[in-house]
């Protein structure tokens, strides 16, 4: 017990040392505790940011919902940040923190889908406290921007540039040591909310399956939904790309070590 | 009382080890002084959100109301809360706190009423400051938007999920050792801030019984004041068993403990 | 030079001890660089705040003048907060934390001497940058709301409570040390910003003379212009009362000591 | 060097000890990375910057490429800022920070080249992601505001200006060692934010030449186009010298030094 309360933000690095961490944590605290965080964030998540885009008037161009959904993964990701090794609450940041090492291989699938299921319970309460016509109006907050064809391509763009970046942000605030800082969910936050207030009236500003995910299937929409797969994983794989090519230290770094 | 040293985070550390707290602070420090700050706590926060209704302009959604309660949460907060063991300014968190150990059972009743008291205050105070007309149309920033039974369930929903998501963020960042974070009133104004953002328009996001209750009775407006307690208080104590058997460290786990 | 050095925010307590730092500043350091720093901050504050102004356009609401007059204190403050012994640019504040023994009292003249000279240029730079159309019809960004008796008391009343609060924020925040915390610039501009977004249109949420008297000066709009020093002072006061009777540790409260 | 040392912030000060920063960095790490940090920082910035611009929707005022140039600007500096020492994307930083001693002058040109062609890839970016009208009817997010003599003076006035205060704010909070501060990068990003929402209708609140040559290049609109690199110099020099004679620490200042 004495261990266990040292782990919490200001104890000594020198008292951690004495016993690996995992040997301290119990297997639900290794294994179920952090899907169960996934499940838990990706799901208020999603619920507070359909709510925002079900429930949104124009009268404040896109700053409603880019204000909700950037202030949520700032404080989802703070809060739950300390259950074990980081909450993602996001595939592709999932994707990206494994490619990066921040994350064993054996985790990626129950974390990949407990963020689909915490993404479909968030979805299913968004529909729960908002009006049938509001819902229906907003195809439920699934993305419905996509109508043609033209489109796809700065759409595909749109979220593989700024899903690289919002990962790029990630990776470099809580896996690359020499750049980690305590502000990175603000940081990560922020990404989000800056992504969605240039781009949202062009993809969507997505950025994250989890969040496609949920209300499509609660609305039952699918027109172009692989877009929000594609796009995301895509720059998610690059922004690991850059980390370990061109921006990580040397020990993210597979080029130019010294 | 252990615990509370813990708390205090500028002494310097030598001072502090001399002789614990409870014998540096003397009784009005232990018990006047905690409920006078949340009598002034929520005094000044109900004022200034009920302001910020009363004299709301469309214009930009409900971005001015969101930004005014969860800028107010975070400052007053920040503010106050080493003044002893934590401000509330809302019953749901106290009740939360409580049954997550973080309040002993004594100070639970007389924080409520401080609460209560401080929100009759403050809507006193909106009233004194706003011209007759705005007032009366906005019911003095009471909560006025359900008028029939059709909307009572969704209100109802949204409070206690709204309620739920703050309280979690409270117990996580002031009570849960292992997740505790000195940017803790940040996050729960950012929450407050995004779920109005989200939510006001299906009830309110009132998320606060002592928000609700002053300017009720300043404005004598009741119409299903009642939601605004049994919301509240049913989200935040969802999210007090949310920590107690799922999130929480092994100290406030009941469950799965090792 | 190795001392100063250590001023530096992260310097060991024990090593400052040493040598008190008015030994360590010489003359310049201790006198005339904080009130240059108060003009410059001042300066730019009621420039930026005037151009806001100004410039406004309505769509946004209150928005654009409350986040600009919020961000300028609070990087203003931030930036220049350790040239001495903290900036104010703020009448008020300078009065209530001398009244709370955080100011010597022969400061208090050249800080308010600075803040005015500070209002001023920042208001002749603010008509500098604006176009004379447009700088005329906002009256130069001096307060032209009040028109008539009946407003009077409404707008004493706001200025008194919301600069009550926001120096009370100060006052925490900066000058009564179990308070005291290095977000005070965000939270004392985050208070500003939520006072302006209140209650703008009652008293134009001013809470500042100097901010009042640079653009009455500029743009020689006098209408009732006593009311933005009566009521913030007044308001100042009634915070470094609120302190010294009430909120304050053992050090600034002067009964109930123990 | 001992300096540069200084700058690291979260390796332990025992390994630090051991042997100097320069000593295990590598030659791609001194040179080479830092410059690439300049092209990707200043490509996202300019990228997402304008694609705000672009996308706009005058509903809510500025405040929709406000927020998106401010908050662009505090996460890119924060991720990037310890890659070396210091992340500018922005020449006046760089010549500012060069005047002041943070910066060896031969690092001064590849830096500026570096943001020049990161400004040039982010607005080819822009172009990509937004649609063939929307880019051209915003002149490719170039600044197209001065179309007249009469408007020029005030647009100096202002870029100048508002440069001198975001210029200050960097050297208050990255090379004054006196008033250094972590949250450098969000009073930086604020001080955008705040310029932007009083100024961009007046000269479209540039402050960076990098941000102007880039969509310029891109769209070919190039009338006025000194203004966005004169104003910003101006202003930049200007911050120094405040610094140098006025504001600075004793290691910084030129006069007045004891």
């Amino acid at each position: 017990m004495e261990k266990l309360e040292m782990e919490a933000p200001d104890s000594s690095l020198v008292d951690k040392a004495k016993k690996p961490i995992s040997k301290r944590l119990n297997k639900y605290e290794r294994v179920f505790q952090p899907c169960l965080a996934e499940v838990l964030g990706t799901m208020f998540f999603v619920f507070i940011g359909c709510v925002s885009v079900i429930e949104n008037t124009p009268a404040a161009g896109r700053l409603q919902p880019a204000l909700v959904h950037g202030l949520a993964v700032a404080v989802l990701v703070a809060v739950m940040d300390r259950i074990r090794s980081g909450s993602h609450f996001n595939p592709p940041f999932t994707v990206a923190v494994c490619l990066c090492g921040g994350l064993e291989l054996a985790m990626v699938a129950p974390y990949l889908v407990s963020q689909l299921v915490g993404g479909v319970l968030g979805a299913g309460m968004a529909k729960l406290m908002t009006s049938p016509e509001r819902f229906s109006n907003a195809s439920g907050a699934a993305f419905d921007l996509l109508r043609s064809e033209s489109q796809l391509y700065r759409a595909l763009f749109g979220e593989a540039a700024m899903t690289c970046l919002v990962t790029l942000v990630v990776l470099m605030v809580a896996v690359n040591s020499r750049t980690k800082t305590p502000f990175g969910p603000f940081l990560v936050g922020s990404t989000v909310m800056f992504n969605i207030l240039a781009g949202a009236d062009i993809s969507g500003a997505c950025m994250n399956p989890a969040r496609a995910f949920g209300p499509a299937l609660i609305a039952n929409h699918w027109t172009y939904h692989w877009v929000y797969w594609v796009g995301p994983i895509t720059g998610g794989a690059a922004a690991a790309a850059l980390v370990r090519l061109v921006l990580g230290d040397q020990k993210l770094r597979i080029v130019l070590k010294s």
